[in-house]
């Protein structure tokens, strides 16, 4: 049976291919489909402007594709969950 | 609610510091705790072996303080994310 880190990373990657596949690229993420990710999935996390998409491309797509790539995604969430780490842990 | 994103984020975070402080320094991982954990928590993922523990503070360790702090524990989940989405999503 899978640990609870383990069923997390599994996580991390089946959130990534439920959004990458539902247009064009089945394995990267297209603007319409990181604003739906970042808007269903992390709502909680991130304050939502319409700029936010566009801050995330400039500042994690970094072979220019305008997509996200899983590797570019983990670095997005590996970022959320050191700040994430940073706002409620290190307080306490 | 938080979603599953959300909740695989707050895993992460709450497996660190559950081993990072049971010995010594409270926000870091050392050998032992790091060992613990790898064993716990990534027994599915890891073939495990005794030099484990020194193959990844050799290549995570970027203070070189013997210990792994939360940034250098991102960065070990993050690296099997990908490599565990390689393996299991690039082949479907």
């Amino acid at each position: 049976m899978a640990s609870r880190l383990e069923a997390a990373v599994e996580t991390l990657i089946r959130v990534f291919h439920r959004y990458s596949a539902r247009e064009g690229a089945r394995r990267t993420l297209s603007r319409a489909e990181l604003r739906e990710l970042l808007r269903t999935e992390l709502g909680g996390f991130l304050r939502w402007d319409a700029g936010a998409v566009e801050r995330i491309l400039r500042e994690l797509d970094e072979d220019g594709d305008g997509e996200l790539d899983f590797q570019e995604y983990v670095a997005l969430v590996a970022a959320l969950t050191v700040a994430c780490n940073a706002f409620f842990w290190e307080q306490a």
